[in-house]
């Protein structure tokens, strides 16, 4: 059992490195750990088996990456415990894409005893040196450390914790195997000095970007992620509400806040979003970006018109009012006090658009799935507690016109697009969340990456429900590029038929409205284990986001 | 179609960098390129598909990295084209495999058009900055370029394809989008210089290793990976059968010369190989080490008791001789020289073990599958031609005990041991010898991790035959740890029942010897398309050579 430093008496033993360590990790809330064991981390292994915290074995070590990173996104930290280079540098990617988007991830290795590297011996899982594996994470961690000093061993933990914790990025610890075991002499001094914003700075941002609000003719709060990573939903409601600003959210931030609420209009995606949003947004002269990433996809691919004159910009990172920076400005606390100002409107608001009034859906059971009425029937089944994952391609486009409800959330690599992310991440949300109904769509390209992780999530027997769209290929591509090239075309799987490989879970065959209208109902209603449903559509079916962004995206690609 | 500047007259149209490059891939003999397509590297990608190399679309990045491994290792070059990040950061196991193990791939992957980059925005599958990805590959390559400059970019890829075919290994070559189509105006200067040996060093190194061969009692050529990765093998048998040396080889060297040479002995690995062999070579006052890495696995854990004294050690990289060493002396020109002068040995070689001389194979139908005698069996079947892959684990450890013939190559990641190698690289090497007779030997936790690689293997119809050996997890860390611990256990699959899903290829389920005996023959028959084989085996079932080397590893491991 690890230690609990702070909280037994004095003359216990003190922890171990790797005890310590493991009890920082539930102090930070994190209850689970993705992995793959390796020789060089089995005695860690071993002690996390006997730890309160749940080791969760997957298939790869970067399937076990994005299920940490979604652990992350929905629990507020994630954890990730791989081998050396042969492990760690399998989850690179999933690593990156947890930095680009900001999720909270703690990789922990393994790695050659320090008694073992005398005379710089050839050991197996090896590259250029000792060194390379921590050198490559430098460029993909926000923190990092290697544990080779037990007098400095357990601060360099709490300090590399704690930049996970600020940044919400992923960080890096290395443990020698034969760190393991050690225990310091000194007792761990925990510490997490999070610096405070600059007052004066802050009193005067707040009194400037709460007398533009107030001004304003047509003032629009823009969310994206960071609102659902630092957990200030209910501040940006709060402000909202009492400014009584309509709401949009990029697609990153989708499911911030609950798209039935009655400020909310819809994502803005620029060019390429419903035109009643994008005009709304853009005759704003202050929108207030709160949180917001400013990347090509979330914005349309750089279709936005959004004048940075008028803008308000506040993320973790910088806070910018028009053309100057304030610096030493936290993003919660400029929230905070502009709600405790209490912003006065005196001019009314002009009626902003709502997307989320839809007609009921109509099934048309003998008609051919197509993508976006899928999506319509798929929303009729949301409902809170629904966590729904998109996959990168059309799964990931036609799935921002559903609907988040009051505690749907929704999670989606939708600025690192990196193929594969579904499948695991629904491992990981639905451990973070064993009462969620987690769905995940992906598409057949996607799910050839990470799909079999699905073998874990029967496993565990989670009712997790994936869709499986079936175009033959990688779709966006496609229209990316038009041609008659092969290469986007892929081998065809019968998905349905998993189930017999993995020994559990339930396959699906759908072609039709009624077939999928029947067969999400079934899964919907079993929660005995996964569902898999295998939906075929047509090559050429596409979303209307999809048509609108490849419309603008191939201008690109096709030029150069 | 590429241009070919060096026989084409001089007023045809000067090469696109792209097109150069495709001509410089199929000049150092690449034929096939691994991939997947991504948005960035689409254009390139498209001139690919129109070009004379084959693009293989694989189903996830990693594995396409394998895939160029094995190709490399069985071809001389090989060659993997991915997209910017999401696909590049997912290689960096792959390649590092590569790299450890000096095999010569050469890595392509788009980034984002220089004009795209203007004023840095957030360009989706970015991670922290433009160079992210390049400053990770130059940790795990041997030579890198970005061709961001028309005017040099010519004579980048000649140099860095130059570096890739002099050292075997890894090369990185980073093509923003917009760069494809432009052609430079400067015709290339093709040059591809490899400095020459120090002649004094040279004439010296190789007399006095004539002259302690030549005085020794009994010495002993010890091969290693290098003499595959070179083309020496004819050298080394040169030498061997002037100067009568028995020869042994390393595991990651296994294969360089037919098994069954009468000079041959068998592999030497320390305290964990035969006896006779280990007793042999270590008995020797000359061995003369060619091509071999000096690592743990290589050399049984450090179990070996080589007195460096004693040795005469050459490399690609060092020439050493008892303790001193030779500057700029060429592998190639060392054993060249040495056979050469010829070397006349006066004293008589006492006689030396052979260990292929083996009584034949007796079936037992009814009993249950061992690996011992699973490998016994496997034996049987090998012939010219045959391509043998082992993964990691006891499917490396026994194979070492298969044979290999004339023309039997052996592949496997013996050094930096990346579970997942064989399925993947399967396709490599059939890709790379359409004639030859692939055998892929893999446990069930590394096929988990890459093994729906067969996908592509279906799609193409490789008669690619691949053992599953199924102890129900990590068999070999079951041992290096030994304890209750659950983590070692992985979920089951039914491997035979994969056709099926993937609509092709034949799956048998094998319990006993007569069940292997009648798959592997039905498999061996059948070229058609892959046969997989799922042999069920008893979890605590494990090779000679697994048991001695777990039970040296494990005092390492626990101990700490």
């Amino acid at each position: 059992m690890p230690a609990k430093p702070n909280s037994e008496p004095a003359e216990a033993l003190p922890p171990s490195i790797g005890e310590y360590l493991i009890q920082r990790l539930q102090d930070h809330g994190i209850a689970d750990c993705f992995g793959i064991p390796g020789d060089y981390i089995l005695s860690f292994y071993a002690m996390l088996e006997q730890s309160p915290i749940n080791a969760i074995g997957c298939t790869r070590e970067d399937c076990a990456g994005f299920a940490a990173d979604a652990y992350a996104r929905v629990n507020g930290m994630g954890a990730l415990c791989v081998t050396y280079c042969v492990g760690g540098l399998s989850v690179c990617n999933s690593i990156a894409g947890a930095y680009a988007e900001k999720s909270p991830v703690v990789m922990i290795t393994g790695s050659p005893g320090l008694r073992e590297r005398i005379h710089n011996p050839l050991l197996h899982h090896m590259v250029r040196n000792f060194r390379t594996q921590y050198d490559v994470f430098e460029k993909l961690t926000v923190a990092g450390t290697e544990l080779d000093d037990p007098q400095i061993a357990f601060r360099e933990i709490d300090r590399v914790l704690a930049a996970c914790q600020r940044y919400k990025r992923p960080v890096y610890i290395e443990i020698p195997r034969d760190m393991v075991h050690v225990r310091p002499e000194a007792r761990p001094l925990y510490s997490n000095p999070i610096p405070p914003s600059d007052p004066r700075a802050l009193d005067e941002a707040v009194e400037e970007a709460a007398a533009r609000i107030e001004k304003a003719r047509q003032p629009v709060l823009l969310l994206g992620v960071e609102i659902h990573r630092f957990g200030l939903q209910d501040l940006a409601i709060k402000l909202a509400e009492q400014a009584k600003i309509p709401i949009a959210a990029t697609m990153l931030g989708k499911g911030v806040v609950a798209e039935t609420h009655p400020l909310y209009m819809g994502l803005y995606e620029g060019g390429i979003g419903r035109e009643e949003i994008t005009r709304y947004v853009e005759a704003s002269d202050c929108v207030v970006m709160l949180g917001t990433f400013m990347t090509d996809i979330n914005l349309g691919i750089y279709t936005a018109e959004l004048d940075i004159g008028d803008c308000i910009y506040a993320t973790s990172e910088q806070l910018r009012i028009r053309h100057h920076h304030y610096r030493d400005v936290r993003l919660e606390d400029f929230m905070r006090r502009l709600v405790e100002r209490g912003i006065k409107r005196t001019r009314p608001q002009p009626p902003a658009p709502t997307e989320w009034n839809r007609e009921p859906f109509q099934l048309e059971p003998p008609a051919a799935v197509t993508i976006t009425r899928l999506m319509r029937r798929i929303d009729e089944q949301l409902g809170d507690g629904t966590i729904v994952i998109a996959d990168v391609g059309d799964a990931l486009f036609a799935s921002t016109e559903l609907t988040t409800h009051n505690r749907t959330e929704f999670l989606a690599p939708a600025y690192y697009t990196s193929m594969g992310f579904a499948v695991p991440a629904a491992l990981g949300a639905q451990t973070a969340r064993p009462d969620a109904r987690v769905l995940a769509i992906v598409g057949d390209g996607a799910f050839q990456m990470t799909g079999m992780e699905l073998s874990t999530i029967v496993r565990r027997k989670l009712p997790v429900v994936v869709i499986v769209l079936n175009n033959g290929g990688y779709g966006t591509e496609r229209l990316l590029h038009p041609g008659e090239f092969k290469f986007n075309d892929i081998h065809s799987w019968q998905y349905d038929k998993l189930p017999t490989v993995l020994n559990g879970g339930t396959g699906y065959l759908v072609r039709t409205e009624g077939e999928f209208d029947a067969a999400l109902d079934a899964a919907w209603n079993d929660r005995s284990g996964p569902s898999i449903l295998h939906v075929i559509l047509d090559p050429s079916d596409k979303s209307r986001a999809l048509a609108k962004l490849t419309e603008m995206m191939s201008k690109t690609v096709v030029q150069q």
